[in-house]
């Protein structure tokens, strides 16, 4: 991979306990993620860091595929007019949009954005398609890069243009909108815990943390290795307010003319920094196997007459395990020594490392390394791929598991403000609260401890005269607050 | 699919005969490829368009990694500095970019582009990332969507905004750029003959012909229905001119400071115009199975309780097919006629259709027609995956034979001026003419007859003393001429 001598600077990654912003940057620039480029805000992806979003979005194509929806592609620029149709929508997105004035010689008669999100210029679409309730539901999902002019960024986290896929669904009832809304969650959590291996946990936003434009907003939320939580992915119940800003309006069964229920809802570029920020150490990157770039990586052990005899047998165990649907990389270059690849492979946090000298051979076996708990082991070449495989799937578990550990080891529960706002100071996690569901309670909470209502998952309803952990009236659920990103 | 009612008012595709370019438009709308959207010049890809981009990026992608590329992803804008940078690249893009001049509420102190193509941006990116040959070659490839400002559009064929790949590479020698450059002319060339069953030509493009900042630009050629040529797709050896521009320099073998040797090339989503424009008929499309969104359909006959006995058996069928990596789409919809569907499916171009009623079911047959030939035979049930999967194949090879004897038939080679003129002005294909190598002879051709030089393939070479088609003088080699979309 070319680009080496660029990093050469980040000569060590800063420790987490030091910095773990900076280790983040570090980590990014080092394992070439990603890079900055010559537009402030815009991040470059690297191609070890596309391979890890190419490797999710297949799982979540196949995913989103599975449960109905077909993809489409609608444009990139919209006209000022779209954007000012659903009054909150606007007020929510026209203070980030990039705008468009000019194309080729001519000063544009009217405005365009670059799309901050799409559901104005597909309502526009949905209005032209959906007549009769037989055209619904209509099921479309877009892979696609959006602008949103940001003031501070941070590769994966916040960029002025991210990559996403954008759900827009339209439904004859407003259950089925609901139903949708929560089987996207469901399946968004699904893919962050059983791909990325990212605990979320699942829940209702409170109405200032809404879409601008939705009726509901849902999220899933993951912790961070600091302690700070991440919004890792929304789906939206947007009821009939796009719909009566679009006019999407069909034939119901009893002939009379209704307003259509619709959804939207993405995952980002982002859940590549969710993936960085949950499982790396102060060595590097710990990628899950699913989305790792490469799963194994060989080094040779350059011994006597090696390239006769270690190289080879290399060859052969990387087709072999190619062969079983595992992706290998064998790194054979000879101006570097194999100590200088184990740290630059955990640096790049390859799950699997095997080492094969003359004596491996000798004893008809590979020396495994695993990445997570640099577990050590002798592997028997016999049956190798599966023994790896089954490795894989073990690291893979493990990472959830330790992940989950670390959500749930910074989790607490209180009633007490004084407590919370400690818990807040010191080291910071989720903390469950009870909240009375006023925005002017959080308001505060926000300004005396930085720390928002992540989501509120279902079931956290509050029995009958719990006090509002902020102004002590009742709450009617428990929130789960955490400093965010 | 949802939709039908608004393209209600194609009620009858044009004939090829009576307007082809009417004939292409009613297709792309009533077989819902595409749409018109909002904003001028881009067009929304709808859901059945689509499906047939995901199978050919497919295909694609494989191809570019197995040649040892890999993926990335570079910003959307670029500052105007660099499209200032290399002198013919900004005179060729320059007069239709689109103009971003404001972000969120800030005028922008130096204006961006949406990228046109992304050369210059990489640029900067290869800069920074090569140092040594030891990174070289550096082969990355980028889907994305570009812009550019056009003033005639037409869905798929020339839109504002496109989706395509973008290969940009950087190699050591002159050598090495060059073979990268034919070895994608031939990857792309193998993709439109034995994917889309598109035959093309591939050659060398004239001087006035190639990519603005280009040392030498080539091209696939195809042929369309109506006997005009469509550049399917161009790979480009760019020399040292970008290098130069970007100063993109490497440490060489030698300890000497080089500048590297880059390409750059792509295809677009005007392929999807090329696989209608080359296997339609008055009926509609006719789809390669490889690219088909349904490679076969499914139409249960409605007799007597045929929901008891012949719906069940269409469902064992299709679960069948599917599991042989078949694409089935059944169709039960009570509100149509068989007779309808057959229309409707055979105007969607799916290759394949089934229809299978209580008699068929008693045969242990089912009733296809194939839509290339309209062949109609009845397939026993015993063995049908593997049989359809057979006569899938037997019609991706019809079709492309077709289509090379068509445009076989639509190709002619002449000496005489005279005569080339009357085949251009009569029924029009390709006609391969010494010519002379001269940029005014080329021009005063197109200016005469429309015609322009499509490219000069390996070979052809002319005889010592063969005059020019236009001016007389001797000619170095003979091109393929033809008018082209």
């Amino acid at each position: 991979m070319a680009g080496k001598q660029d990093d050469a600077f980040v000569t060590e990654i800063t420790k987490q306990s030091v910095d773990f912003s900076k280790w983040y940057i570090d980590v990014v620039r080092k394992a070439e993620l990603a890079d900055y480029s010559p537009v402030k805000g815009f991040m470059v992806v690297r191609p070890y860091g596309y391979a890890m979003w190419e490797h999710l979005q297949r799982e979540l194509d196949a995913r989103i595929k599975a449960t109905g929806h077909v993809n489409a592609y609608f444009p990139l620029l919209i006209p000022e007019s779209l954007l000012l149709k659903e009054k909150e929508h606007v007020e929510g997105f026209a203070p980030q949009v990039a705008w468009v004035t000019k194309g080729g010689d001519e000063d544009l008669a009217e405005k365009l954005i670059i799309r901050p999100t799409s559901e104005t210029i597909i309502g526009v679409m949905y209005q032209k398609w959906i007549q009769s309730w037989r055209d619904l539901p209509l099921l479309i999902n877009q892979w696609a890069n959006v602008v949103r002019w940001e003031k501070v960024t941070r590769p994966f986290l916040r960029t002025t243009e991210f990559l996403w896929q954008e759900g827009h669904t339209a439904h004859e009832t407003e259950e089925e909108a609901q139903d949708e809304t929560m089987k996207i969650l469901a399946l968004y959590k699904d893919v962050c815990e059983n791909v990325l291996a990212v605990p979320v946990v699942d829940g209702r936003k409170s109405e200032s943390e809404k879409f601008a434009g939705a009726s509901k907003t849902y999220s899933i939320e993951a912790l961070m290795g600091d302690g700070r939580a991440l919004q890792a992915g929304t789906s939206h119940n947007l009821g009939q307010n796009f719909a009566k800003a679009f006019e999407i309006q069909f034939q119901g069964r009893d002939k009379t003319l209704q307003y259509a229920w619709t959804t939207s809802w993405g995952v980002t570029t982002r859940l590549i920094g969710a993936v960085i920020m949950t499982h790396g150490d102060d060595s590097g990157l710990i990628l899950p196997p699913k989305i790792a770039p490469y799963q194994v990586v060989i080094v040779p052990i350059p011994r006597g007459n090696w390239q006769e005899t270690v190289l080879p047998k290399c060859k052969e165990i990387q087709a072999q395990l190619e062969a079983a649907g595992i992706r290998v990389k064998l790194d054979a270059d000879e101006s570097q020594t194999p100590g200088w690849k184990f740290a630059e492979y955990e640096m790049r946090g390859v799950p699997l490392r095997l080492e094969i000298g003359p004596k491996d051979i000798e004893k008809n076996a590979v020396f495994a390394a695993r990445r997570d708990t640099r577990a050590k082991a002798s592997m028997p070449m016999d049956g190798l791929a599966d023994s790896i495989k089954k490795l894989l799937d073990e690291i893979q578990q493990g990472l959830f598991d330790r992940a989950v550990k670390f959500r749930d080891e910074h989790t607490s529960r209180t009633d007490s403000y004084d407590e919370f706002k400690s818990t807040m100071e010191g080291r910071p996690g989720f903390v469950i609260s009870p909240w009375c569901g006023e925005a002017r309670c959080e308001a505060d909470i926000k300004t005396e401890t930085q720390a928002t209502i992540r989501n509120i998952p279902k079931g956290y309803e509050t029995a009958p005269g719990t006090p509002c952990v902020k102004c002590g009236k009742p709450a009617t659920v428990s929130a789960w607050f955490a400093k965010a990103y």
